[in-house]
């Protein structure tokens, strides 16, 4: 019985990885979970699996008062109650992710690990704690979960590039033109899937396709150069290992985030998930380069990426607080590459890369944006 | 330095086998080779690799003579001289090359298995004898080695069902109508490779993709049930794995048989071999169910397939000859159908199965369809 503790149960992986560990009662317990908001989710989570321990802001702890359980309003005080045989799923959105990351890390524990930024953010940090740690770091986001189906019984020095596939977003077919008076509400319509707010933007942009990138340079040791992404509006075929022998392998499949969730908590097991995939059913099948032009990001971000140190920190907190305020209507969709842009200029990028700069450079740099955006209202007000 | 003797090395398969020997001399070398005609092209190779032993007919051994050299003109006793650790390579065409995999298997060579018909026919002999054989018998048939390669780290337990791509062959776009007066030019005219005649011509028919689903059988040890095949025009996707746990691998790349060979050939090793893939080149991909109204053959195959036994020595051997009248021009290409469904019915199929008694019924369908042909003849001269 493998025992489990979700950070970020209510988010749309929480909520699937949740649905993976009730379809393998005799396998998997939830052994702990943490939410932000969605406090009565967690109490009816709580009821039906009388969890160990929870984390949840403080002011909203009178739910739970009364249970036999124990309460933090600290992530990475949370992580730190675990016991060592507790598999962590990381499933929070952005660089709130990180401490408990490595947090889990530091202790040995396994990580199954949804959260993108935390390697985004921490890459480096978390690849050289990863040397004098038990700890497995495991794959959730499709591309990479496919990669690493992929890469079964091979070694990684048998690689001679990787390729993983972007849906193109919701503006994948819309000109520059289009893009600068794009709606919230048009942003957010994924022409192949639903999922969470913040990552179907980060699709839009193509900065998610940058991040999955980020991702397996450090989850698979692989320099940047062996990493590409192209286009593939189908999103039948996640992800792609050229081998230095010739052979090429693929993942495909239906869009459907539970297998990469029940891929990476059954380890060494196969066990039985039924889905349904016939592939004299899909639409033809077509891949495509990035176009640089219409998604400036992505080439952006990945020589971002390649600079390291603090660079991607910059870009993923300008990115954050970009997104938020695209979400709440007050910026223009292609202000949120001008903001990251600006960032990117703006900061001094020299610093060490402890957890603590890191996370202090964060905050200088919502901060920053968030000020540049009040400017901007000051003179919008004129 | 891996030993290795090529059966058929001036065919298609084992061209490039030999290419791939060339190309990795501190890996490979050619021990020894056999040829059917082309005696000029195995004296070529002889003069680069000084081969120890070559078979050829008795008629071209002056050629030979005075070279230090094993002379043989029997294919089971070329098999028979080959040291144990020398590698086969089995690349002739048709159940002539059954008897020579049998000897390997019994001296425990391993065996790199081109010749479909040796499963085809031999099946589950050859099943049987792998079990006490320290031999490996490694698929060199591109869909198979695809499948292997999807396999890697993966037990066949895992397995929900593998399907293999078939191109459609010459004929793919043609109406039972337009099927019933083509000619053996436009017959040989496959769409997206070149290869040998009969395989071409087993291509068209769909023939070709019931011997791999056999050979799929014996190779993987799956049921029929949980093979499939289906239509793929474009050849990008040879060969697709589901796992019970939800995952899809696919192998995909260029028409290469050069991979599936090298891949073969290395073993756990990982051998560079540089081919051009670009998927954003390849065109919009397709996939079908198989046509069992155009092509018939396919349903039948298999259904005859699941009989074993003698059925599917009798459907090989019609096959065959029915081939090699219509490509000598005797016969009309639906003529193929019917004559392997004529034998199917005249034949009684429920002896032993022994190497000989396979052989003797082999023969006995071979004498069936030239006699039929021979009374078609007659009657055409009224």
């Amino acid at each position: 019985m493998k025992r489990i503790a979700i950070l970020g149960i209510s988010g749309s992986i929480g909520v699937q990885a949740l649905e993976v560990i009730e379809a393998n009662p005799s396998e998997f317990m939830l052994y702990g979970a943490t939410v932000h908001r969605r406090v009565e989710m967690l109490e009816a989570i709580h009821k039906k699996h009388a969890l160990t321990a929870v984390c949840l802001p403080k002011e909203h702890h009178q739910s739970f008062i009364e249970e036999e359980i124990s309460l933090f309003d600290d992530l990475v005080k949370f992580v730190a109650s675990l016991p060592e045989d507790v598999t962590l799923l990381n499933a929070l959105v952005g660089s709130v992710g990180l401490a408990s990351t490595i947090q889990a890390i530091e202790m040995g524990l396994d990580v199954l690990l949804a959260n993108k930024e935390s390697l985004v953010v921490g890459g480096e940090i978390i690849a050289e704690k990863l040397t004098q740690s038990s700890s497995k770091l495991i794959p959730i986001d499709s591309e990479h979960s496919a990669l690493s189906q992929c890469l079964r019984g091979r070694s990684i020095d048998d690689v001679e590039k990787v390729v993983i596939t972007a849906s193109g977003g919701s503006f994948r077919d819309y000109s520059r033109e289009q893009l600068a008076t794009v709606t919230r509400e048009e942003a957010l319509k994924h022409p192949n899937w639903s999922m969470g707010e913040k990552i179907t933007i980060d699709s839009a942009t193509m900065m998610n396709k940058v991040f999955e990138v980020i991702e397996a340079h450090y989850l698979f040791g692989l320099p940047y150069e062996k990493i590409e992404a192209v286009c593939h509006r189908e999103s039948v075929v996640h992800a792609i290992v050229y081998f230095k022998d010739g052979n090429i392998v693929a993942h495909i499949g239906p869009s459907d985030m539970r297998i990469p969730i029940l891929s990476a908590m059954q380890g060494e097991k196969c066990l039985p998930y039924r889905s349904i995939f016939d592939i004299t059913k899909a639409q033809p099948l077509h891949f495509e380069p990035i176009d640089s032009t219409r998604f400036p990001l992505f080439d952006l971000g990945v020589a971002v990426a390649k600079r390291k140190g603090l660079h991607t920190v910059t870009m993923n907190a300008a990115n954050e607080i970009a997104v938020e305020l695209f979400l709440a209507e007050k910026i223009r969709y292609l202000d949120i590459e001008h903001i990251i842009e600006t960032c990117l200029d703006y900061f001094d990028h020299t610093n060490d890369l402890t957890l603590d700069k890191i996370l202090a450079h964060d905050q200088a740099v919502r901060s920053y944006v968030k000020k540049l955006y009040l400017d901007g209202e000051t003179h919008d007000s004129h």
